[in-house]
């Protein structure tokens, strides 16, 4: 694919993303440069997945760093501050654009004393570090996965946890990649995940663009797929994960791992560390986002799908409870039950590393 | 609701239905005379709903037997056969076009002695008495599951088992219906149903214009609905029950089983005994319909939702296991666990009725 998902451009001057919401009928590739096209985008889901919104939002507070006009610190941080809070407003749910403007705003105060031009200096290198490191979790993601595939096995994938999703790799699809170069031959089976479709639209693309074996299903499809013995595993990604292990992913989610445990099928949860939220001690304390009614009943139709005036519930995310899952598999490895204990010890060693 | 779902014209000259394929849009009344086109409607959904299929099959064949132009029984039960045998092949999984069909043909046999008119006479009124019975059938499965339900309770249903799938009252949505008569505060849950979207397009379009509380989900949002304690019943339908009580119904409708049971929930399901077909031992001798993949990628959208050439599994229904239903709500009465002795003392009740 020759497109990016999430990047810095050569002038460092504009966010380059490739606007999903008009995949895949058209590769519509975006230079965002004001501030408030960049806080658009990702309301507006033109770039999504929770680990390629953290890159986004640490390009984009670069880049609102870069342009403030300000000698003395306080000056500078004032203004830093207000940009940072623009962002973490534009979505409530992804952890990982939390601690990607955390990370941002660390380098600021670690470097108080330095000039401003210094400090915007760092943190170039830092949005460029945490998409690079984006791209390596990501392949550590993949290569722990993997382990737990076989040639040939059909394997269930939700919402779009794939490059589009990422840097590059994906986190649920960094496995399939991986295999796939290798000569695995995986029958990958792509929710189509109402209401935006980004199963159907994002990840069945990626991956047929890449050779993969790929079919559509409509996500009340996905039972009928494991009663016929089709399903090896089921991969998805997620968009914070609690301390106890209770993980917060696209709508649609724990019903998958409610079915995956009711026919004996694994069900992995893919993610870096970056998504783990210690502060979370279960998923009820996890915000979970509601959308407009008309994502359900206008938005990619022709026409109205249902009477004006019914009532619609449109929550973007729900909490599979860890005792459904088998496995989290993040950049460190794979965590297991006791989530408590496991996600804990993951951190400590991402810690440990820093 | 001023049309009608399924009927004869006053005249005994034309099939009427609303065309569900134009609703919630728009309310447009077909009135089909000619074999071909209540073929078409059958086959392309226009009318759709078990007992509204069984229900046009019958009327429509009444229609084909009455232009039949044959003196004698032989030339006219050659025509009548090929005329049954058309509207057979339009669906392959609700029994109740095949019942209908049945009691239709053994209409024609009884009465090979009789002259060619009166047999077109007596298809008359068993069509009109298939249609009525439907009627009574559908409001005393609304009787019986009324008593299952309660004041104040949350119901989840799928695609569409209302009013619109039958001549009145409908199915699963009977007791709804009954109960909304009497006061009782029912909140509806209507899973919207890729893909094509009976439960927001059909089942919210008919209980909103009748008052009940509705609200519509994606299918994928059903386990949040149950996680959140507002659902305290499942309510379906069936387009064929095996004899040992697998339930074969829209596809989505055994997720919505597994479900239920993860969640504690009474999972019931709604249907008149003429979906139950003892001659299927269980639900693997129950076709299922593949439907065309431009449903899933291209119906409805206003731009293809998935790339070209992408691979697509379109299953129209799926079997709900017997061990995951609480109770098979029918005219005769709530058949409960081991189904294979309920059944068939349901099946033996009705026959000692007629």
């Amino acid at each position: 694919m020759n497109f990016e998902t999430v990047a810095l451009d050569d002038k460092n001057s504009a966010l380059v993303i490739v606007d999903q919401t008009r995949l895949p009928g058209e590769v519509v590739t975006l230079r965002l440069t004001r501030q408030q096209e960049i806080l658009d985008a990702i309301r507006t889901l033109k770039v999504r997945g929770a680990p390629a919104i953290g890159v986004a939002a640490a390009i984009g507070l670069y880049l609102a760093a870069k342009s403030i006009c300000a000698d003395s610190f306080d000056a500078f941080y004032r203004e830093f501050r207000a940009a940072k809070e623009a962002l973490a407003a534009t979505r409530p749910t992804a952890v990982n654009l939390f601690w990607a403007l955390e990370r941002m705003e660390k380098v600021v105060l670690d470097s108080r004393e330095l000039p401003v031009l210094e400090i915007k200096r760092r943190l170039y290198s830092e949005a460029v570090a945490i998409r690079e490191e984006d791209i390596k979790m990501c392949r550590a993601i993949g290569e722990h996965g993997l382990k737990l595939l076989h040639d040939g096995d059909g394997i269930l994938t939700h919402c779009n946890a794939g490059r589009l999703a990422t840097v590059q790799y994906g986190t649920a699809l960094a496995p399939i990649y991986l295999g796939h170069e290798k000569g695995y031959r995986f029958r990958v089976f792509a929710d189509e995940t109402r209401p935006l479709l980004q199963g159907a639209r994002l990840t069945a693309f990626e991956l047929a663009l890449s050779g993969v074996d790929t079919t559509v299903i409509c996500d009340n499809m996905a039972a009928r797929g494991m009663q016929n013995g089709w399903v090896q595993a089921v991969l998805v990604g997620a968009d914070r994960i609690a301390a106890n292990g209770d993980v917060c992913n696209k709508i649609g989610t724990s019903a998958l791992a409610i079915l995956a445990q009711h026919y004996g099928i694994p069900f992995y949860v893919c993610a870096p560390t970056s998504t783990i939220d210690l502060n979370a001690a279960t998923g009820a304390d996890i915000p979970i986002e509601q959308r407009p009614d008309s994502e359900v009943t206008e938005m990619w139709f022709e026409q109205r799908m249902a009477l004006e005036g019914v009532k619609v519930y449109n929550p973007a995310f729900d909490i599979t409870d860890n005792a459904l899952v088998t496995g989290i598999i993040t950049e460190y490895g794979v965590a297991r039950q006791p989530y408590g204990e496991s996600l804990k010890a993951i951190c400590e060693q991402k810690s440990a590393q820093e």
